[in-house]
């Protein structure tokens, strides 16, 4: 990566990250709640690494709204514990049953079931604490947008779709309308919050950048399907191939490597022009990082 | 129950259930999400049934300080999705691994257990979407409010303490330090809610609730617990003796039956002193129904 929009990127991704692991941290400097075990799950489950992809987002798309990345911190925060608690709950033996996360034990294995579970309830808990301290302005539309993404109308409800689908064959639409819920409405609400931070909910630029957001939520899925084929297990910290041995669709096995990419990389085009009009060049270098990324 | 506050509380408890119901329904008139299980099973762990204790006590709360049952519709239903979600989770087998709650199979009896575990999700994700929904005063209060009583330093660090002390010796300090997380926080967050519809949350009338509330809490499990030893499982629907079974730590227990029921009503009286100057009559009457109550 040594083109300006790279170098760009690069050093916006780590001022987030970093931004984001700081505020991650702070939640857990004294213990909060009288269990020790279940919080050292809970740190364990949103401190093991992972791109904090979605904080970004909420930094860049509130920066291009005006807004200072010190009112960012708690929807950053909070949206990454949604996350986070998504994906404790989702390796648990009755979902996903894995014993691998970024090449570190998942949560129930390093602990065990029932810590893991209470864990991702009270990281969940957790993210609506954040987003509601100190009362900042638009808490109640922040708060609906985030338990709406990650609920039944959202990702817990693509959850479900995925569930579904396993063992079954699906089509491209209803692939699509799986990962439009289970990961792209967490990616919407992180752009929205980032927006709301700024910008009253009727604000036309919320729109534009809800547009944007959509289609780089399923570009980023049919990009992380690509890598379960291509990708190298060393560096996405996965098995490869995971998803096609456990016979869950994929944008590749449908559509065929070539128009998988094509296609994630028509949404990124989309996804820019949405962006016409708002002075917004971190959100363009995002979408174009978010499909070509390599792990 | 022939006496006036009976009578009086009967149909009080009558009115706030209706009303909860109604509003509990509601949210399954129209399916929200993409997942037809999810939603029946969503639907299934939180229409079953239940005292609507908590709901009861925001309607009534709130009342005392002056508030609409229209404006305490929507808290009520919240702290009552956030405790079925509780009782979805805490049924499941890493859990209490039970197979009936009211006399009717589990949720991950009736579904499977993947789908009880995101039911369970999601309906904490609707107790936060119920409660910022049209973005009512206080919207980011109330919140942080339920939040706090749901996660690490609430209920599901009570949940965690429990785990921990089955089969272990546990004193009445530890036991009465786990049911203050476990179920006193939601008991707390259900009157401070009721308060937060009516009055700033500074006001001082919301601290004489929730001295109130911290007593009724623990009387309310103290009585739970005696339930368990005395009381009839057809009316309880729960097997008798399940607590003491699985070596749970109880009050009965630990300080004997006549010894449990003194402090119960003990608290009960403390409840009732500590509302003091307000009008709150329907507040001092469930103080003493709740640990009349036999089931």
């Amino acid at each position: 990566m040594q083109d300006p929009a790279a170098r760009r990127i690069e050093a916006l991704v780590q001022h987030c990250r970093a931004r984001c692991e700081r505020g991650l941290e702070q939640l857990f400097e004294d213990a909060a709640g009288p269990a020790q075990r279940l919080e050292q799950a809970m740190r364990y489950g949103v401190l093991g690494g992972g791109k904090r992809l979605r904080p970004v987002l909420v930094y860049a798309a509130g920066r291009a709204l005006g807004a200072d990345d010190e009112a960012l911190d708690a929807p950053a925060v909070a949206v990454e514990l949604i996350h986070a608690y998504s994906l404790v709950h989702d390796d648990l033996p009755s979902m996903d049953d894995d014993d691998l996360r970024r090449g570190q034990p998942t949560c129930h294995r390093a602990f065990d079931e029932a810590t893991a579970l209470l864990a991702g309830d009270a990281l969940q808990s957790l993210a609506f604490e954040v987003l509601t301290a100190g009362d900042p302005p638009r808490a109640g539309a922040m708060v609906a947008t985030l338990a709406h993404a990650a609920g039944r109308a959202g990702m817990a409800g693509g959850q479900a779709l995925d569930l579904a689908a396993v063992g079954r064959r699906a089509d491209v639409e209803q692939l699509m309308a799986m990962h439009r819920h289970k990961t792209g409405a967490l990616i919407r609400a992180a752009v929205r919050l980032g927006g709301l931070t700024a910008a009253a909910d009727d604000d036309p630029r919320l729109a534009a950048l809800d547009r944007y957001a959509a289609a780089i939520g399923l570009a980023f899925q049919i990009q992380d399907d690509i890598l379960d084929v291509t990708g190298d297990a060393a560096v996405t910290g996965k098995t490869q191939g995971a998803d096609a041995a456990r016979d869950k669709p994929t944008y590749p096995a449908l559509l065929g490597l070539d128009e998988a990419n094509r296609q994630a990389q028509a949404l990124v085009d989309e996804a820019c022009s949405s962006l016409a009009g708002l002075d917004a060049q971190p959100l363009i270098d995002l979408a174009r990082y978010m499909v070509e990324r390599n792990h």
